[in-house]
């Protein structure tokens, strides 16, 4: 197996588009009965990729097409695709998402800045074409930075010690969150362990970002553990929030060199560095619904 | 557009696949008409890779179809694939390879030994499947190690100055490597440059592994130009040989991290693990036949 | 030669320090002469780094002490190292910088806000302690953000064609920067080629990022020159000015990798990951002493 | 803390060098005491590397000397200086080595002959200049390509199932290995889990490759935990065998990215790449006296 091999990009391309993820058992014929169903509605495909696991035994693919091809709209376009779906064996794993449908994002912080800072930055600068409804942070050291942008600050605050009042402040938390019926729920640095009825409702939409290269170093100051490891690389990943705690489908990782100079200090601004950019990556990459869950594992087209 | 998706590995795969790999003009349907010319036949695709290039507007894609799926064989397959392709209109930038037919290889050294350690070792310990058929190398430096392996050696020497000689020389090695009708030609640090009539009897399968981060520092002794310039990381480029000097198309490259303290000679030791490693992919995927060439470009399924 | 080893972080280190930078020709009891020195005089050093370049026949070292181990304040250190530095040939090649000394930092941008954002969101955080004085802008969309962050921006409009008039914005421009006699003229994509004049008046001072894997791609639009010659990856440069267009000395350099179903326009998009960190990169070490420029090239301890 | 800055090549540099490794508690004045101790006697230091560890208050150094600017030979050097060592409160934590004593390395290997190809041609090659004293195996199918090299092949079966004749195995192993009395001892895959006693034995010398980025994957089959994780980079790990498996002073990491498509036999293969070069690394950093340990960590110098 080798590269990769995709056109297009959503976030520069003005033209609308009709986004379908699909998975199902696989066996002869999925691409043909797809692709035949989109070519005779007069569809062009502008991006396409599969993936045949052979593992599992499951086809995964992802198409994008121009939605002006078309003779009709999304909606329609989803009730004749049902059909296709179902024929295929695909009851429900499967959407069409219309990239004319601004994402919708809630982040959620605590004291840590630099992945609010840089996921702002993208925005302001255009280069992440999403609508950011509301920050929500334990904290308000980052209210200022978050209305200079114009958006919402929500502040939550959560009990240092002891569990007392978590559950009043998860439920803030939840209320806030869900009045905007977000696209991600993104964990910028949250610091806070979701609850796993939040961790179910929110299940393929709440996006972290975990401060080391899993599976090593899961659950607090892993950085520190680093640095006791004696580890020459640190690194960052972006997850799908799971009631398991750092152990959700991984959707990207990077790392970066460390050695014997660096503190504990220096661990953790190099790795400020990894971890936004992982984050921005892993969102932009849900967001434009390149990232199909299996189990515990993704496919990210 | 973002990462990859890919199933299988040809190399640790047993059972037998046909390989397609076409490109035409790009229009509504071409994905429908192959995929369903496939499925007719009852193929299963393993592995399926398409690209829309927008700014040319040309399509590419490269399917493998597992062998006792069809109910006929891989000229049959030609013949009747011949008859989708023409009504795509795609005349002749089409190939199907059958896994079957073992790569054929011969390389090109000259004195420096890394590269041919490196792919003799990699076949050796079956990792890659090919027939070295011969080791042509205008110095006999490598003879031995070349015949511990099995492996035909043919010392062609070359004039050390001027010209006189050259044609002849040449035209040696042109008579011993096409006896082989190899799949690749490849000059593993070779450090001779190929005459037009070579470049043109070898199009498409002789490969160069350049010491440099093409287009930086073409042509000799790019690790002192390098040093001279002062640069933080050196490289190495993959590419397709053409009668332009190191401007063939770009297959794959790689660069690996220098400093201050590296003298030229640090640069040359740090660069070979690049080169051998950016050689051994590159061939790898030329002979999965994962490389289509477009113009001066490449695409790398 | 091989990896680093360095102690410390300044950024995150409270305690002051002077930093010793130096270059003589190498000979025989160099360090001895600046180490005993310092012990002498009980400074307890925190960090050293020494490279004799055997190409050049020239010593290069790199000091921290400790300021509250020294019984005498940075003058008075200067007035004492001068003899050392005299006395091993070196009148002129070295200086000593004290930490307590908070760097002043001017920015140069145009429209493309990739590189500000990221600078001012260190800044916010206080990941980079640096003070930016100003921003001087040939546009003015970025006024906003930088004013957002309690800065001044200048707005100095410069012809979009012709020469008329660029001399006078490019005197508006020295004014409103040598009023604070920066450490760092920081060209956070100005996209704007300095006259020789302000290259020598911030020689060594002028730090530009330009957006390709120099020496490739010099000048305007690298990344359409990386698109057309189909690079397998793009990358960044920062380097310092110098009269001759993006040939200054190279201080760090990154690449990302990218695939044929990159667009121009993605290229541009995963360039700025590349351009922002590789600046910031640079930018620290330039202002915490640890780049010493040597001929066309950089010692970056 | 920041890059690096190391003069020299040691394997390509033909002089003849002492090399110092240093370490000791913190305080001022040491590089002074030892510099000075070099300058007196007129030795030239080539290349010279300190790092003060602010967490354990411990200093460390390496200095390369050229042997022919001392007046006396190293057993005169190590004997003068102890003297100094004492005086810095070190009078065991040093070592002085001698670049024209050429390094003798025994090789333990299994059936996976990545590891040892790739040495193996390093040292034909010329670029690892190190004498292969014997390679045991526990298994013989790499028999026939060290003795192509010139170089004893012991095979040394061990029980396939249970402890039965185990210890006698490692027995035999102890001795083809200790009549050599090695400078490193290589595991290259060697796939067996040393007993407490040989750990002992070969404490600092006993190097291990293992595949995977350490801490995750401890232990058996680490590219299938990593599959069943779905992690998107894998990794190689060099460090230093110790009686906790898989747990020893890390010398060097490497990862290499992965996707969904890659099949865990994939993995195995991109993965060798890492494990050979991440290997080399590490082996050569530690036969050139770069790899200081303490406690379970390692200063790279």
């Amino acid at each position: 197996m080798r590269p990769r091999g995709h056109p297009g990009d959503n976030a520069l391309v003005s033209e609308r588009r009709y986004v379908i993820t699909f998975g199902c058992p696989d066996r002869t014929g999925i691409i043909a009965r797809i692709s035949s169903f989109l070519a005779e509605a007069g569809g062009l495909i502008v991006e396409a990729a599969y993936h045949s696991d052979l593992d599992t035994g499951w086809f995964f693919t992802r198409q994008e097409v121009r939605a002006d091809t078309l003779p009709f709209d999304v909606e329609e376009l989803r009730a004749r695709f049902a059909g296709v779906a179902r024929s295929l064996g695909a009851e429900s794993d499967w959407r069409i998402d219309d990239t004319a449908e601004r994402p919708r994002v809630v982040l959620l912080v605590s004291k840590e800045g630099h992945c609010l800072y840089d996921l702002l930055g993208r925005v302001a600068a255009g280069e992440l074409d999403v609508d950011v409804r509301a920050v929500i942070g334990n904290h308000d050291v980052l209210a200022d930075v978050t209305r200079a942008h114009g958006i919402p600050f929500h502040h939550v605050p959560f009990p240092a010690h002891g569990t007392e009042g978590k559950a009043e402040a998860f439920a803030e938390v939840r209320k806030l969150v869900d009045e905007h019926d977000p696209h991600a729920v993104v964990l910028a640095r949250f610091m806070q362990i979701l609850p796993p009825e939040l961790c179910e409702a929110w299940a393929g939409r709440a996006i972290n970002i975990h401060h080391s290269f899993l599976p090593s170093f899961v659950g607090a100051r892993p950085y520190h553990q680093a640095h006791a490891r004696g580890v020459k690389l640190v690194g960052a990943t972006c997850h799908y929030v799971t009631a398991d705690l750092d152990a959700g489908p991984i959707i990207e990782q990077d790392v970066i060199r460390v050695d014997h100079g660096d503190s504990v200090a220096d661990m953790v601004r190099k790795g400020r560095d990894i971890e936004k950019v992982t984050l921005a990556r892993g969102l932009r990459w849900h967001l434009e619904s390149r990232v199909l869950v299996h189990g515990n594992r993704t496919v990210v087209f």
